[in-house]
């Protein structure tokens, strides 16, 4: 399998993706990783060999180009090379930690959407925080402004074919994202798209489930359009970003009693910390599309990278992505029969 | 000013509803209040006086009514008879910690809604955790599964006069939930309400907000459609209670150490979780309605009852929804001329 890589996307690039990709080139020989990039600077992170190649670009596309655009202009970048490189069938999947916008709109316009999928979703894994621990995915989180139940549908067997691929899980319990548990509960669209779930024998439907719980592991995938998806997301971040800087200042600020308390429990807190973040699922997934497009966060370090080519590994290895285009394309036969 | 209490709904209900009452009867001289319940159980705690009235009521509508069948069916209820009271033109608001769909729908379908008001949105308060403090209010929080551009308007409108009536906030500054900051960022849906609301001067509009930033105090009021905006909610609730959880297991597993510094650090985590819960910024209060119809937590105190009095106190002292109703019917006719 070959892995097109962007080296140059990402607040600490190219060294960050370099060391990443180095350190996963030792454990996956079976992945071919291309770099993408200023081949001077990646030459002197790592040299070419068996496995890994370097394809030297001139233009960057970085967080201020506006995604559409900045992939039609600059056509020898690092991303829309490496994007180009998976449309020609000389890669297999397509890995950036740029601007995510311009990787989507990369997705969508070079590497393509399947045949039968209007709007390509993105997955997110958070972390499960009660004691059982584990994780649950979350899609569409914010590749799409307006979603129809249809697309829904497909989300939830993306999903599944995801957690089965990546997180082997056998039979993935899938929720829908709604504003009460009760089916007869939400809005004209999830309405809609849970009758839709619930009609597909396939899919371990376990019903509507709300924002809430998600932090529980009430259910293994999470089903939403991608405009609630984004904001659930992001409220989640931002209220456990927030939980732990109040924590933080909450300590500080309680005279010599916090302080001592605050050093006694460190080591605790600290291990608390990288439960409630999540660089070890690995990046964002856009599904959908014929290849595998992975987005990692723009300030991931080289161990988040090596997750996620791990993740991206899973995905090719399982053929994760072949599953689903047969399951739908018999679907759509099916329903012409 | 009289305000019709629903005495027996909430979990605690009569005692805490009555013991809230009680309190803030002493403060408040200017209210009359009107206690709706089965009267035995309600004299055991409070007796008539000049500004305490009770009305003796044979039914109850419990957490697992069915909302609008109930309202049809118990006509005698301690919510339908209160919510009637409103109506009739004998109290000016209504209050329960009861079933919140059966107190919407006595909203909307006994005290009716505003001329020209097509869908009351839930207003909910939460509180800004950055070192500022203060609080944000949220609407629609989850009145309506499904919103339009220019309800959309009437929220910021809405929110405007709620936030200057009630929190005291002179011009407060109103912000749009949207999937991105720029402007040309979003669904078709906050597309057509960004321009409606950026279209009235006399809003303090500061444009969109992502629901990462909301707990940093972005803004005083966050306009969303009910389904998004009921999401957010549940999220932000969620993930500061699971926070909350682990942050205690956390201490707990930490062996002496961590039983040590948590004795130490307690008095302060105390003050984190009281400045994390929303008690003090009283209840959710559907607004659009002709009346104020408020609706405080199951599990309210009878401190957040209190609270909620004041709440309501301020609203009506402030006549917010006679200015709000103005302001409505004079833009309404400018379109005609």
């Amino acid at each position: 399998m070959r892995i097109a890589v962007d080296a140059m996307g990402g607040d600490f690039a190219p060294k960050s993706v370099v060391e990443g990709v180095k350190r996963a080139s030792k454990e996956f020989k079976d992945i071919e990783f291309q770099l993408y990039g200023d081949k001077n600077q990646i030459e002197e992170l790592i040299s070419e060999s068996n496995n890994v190649k370097i394809f030297h670009t001139t233009e960057l596309i970085d967080m201020n180009d506006e995604p559409v655009k900045a992939i039609r202009r600059k056509k020898d970048s690092s991303l829309v090379r490496a994007a180009q490189a998976v449309k020609d069938g000389e890669a297999d999947a397509l890995f950036s930690c740029g601007n995510t916008g311009a990787l989507l709109a990369s997705g969508l316009l070079i590497v393509g959407r399947i045949k039968g999928v209007a709007r390509p979703g993105l997955l997110s894994t958070l972390p499960v925080l009660s004691d059982n621990g584990g994780a649950f995915n979350l899609l569409d989180s914010g590749a799409n402004a307006d979603n129809k139940a249809d697309q829904l549908y497909q989300y939830a067997l993306l999903g599944k074919y995801y957690a089965q691929s990546v997180r082997g899980i056998e039979n993935p319990r899938i929720g829908l994202l709604n504003n009460g548990t009760e089916p007869h509960k939400g809005s004209k669209l999830t309405l809609e798209a849970h009758q839709l779930i619930a009609a597909d024998e396939s899919i371990n439907f376990v019903g509507n489930v709300e924002s809430k719980d998600l932090l529980n592991g009430v259910c293994d995938v999470v089903v939403a359009d991608g405009f609630t998806g984004n904001a659930v997301l992001k409220a989640i971040e931002g209220t456990a970003k927030t939980a732990m800087g109040l924590l933080k200042s909450t300590v500080k600020n309680s005279g010599i009693r916090g302080i001592l308390g605050g050093l006694l429990l460190k080591p605790s807190l600290k291990k608390m910390a990288s439960k409630m973040s999540a660089a070890q699922y690995g990046g964002a997934v856009l599904l959908g599309t014929k290849s595998p497009v992975v987005k990692a966060h723009g300030a991931s370090d080289s161990e988040t990278i090596y997750y996620t080519i791990k993740q991206i590994h899973e995905m090719l290895e399982t053929d994760m992505i072949g599953k689903f285009t047969k399951s739908i394309q018999s679907e759509s036969k099916s329903n012409k029969e």
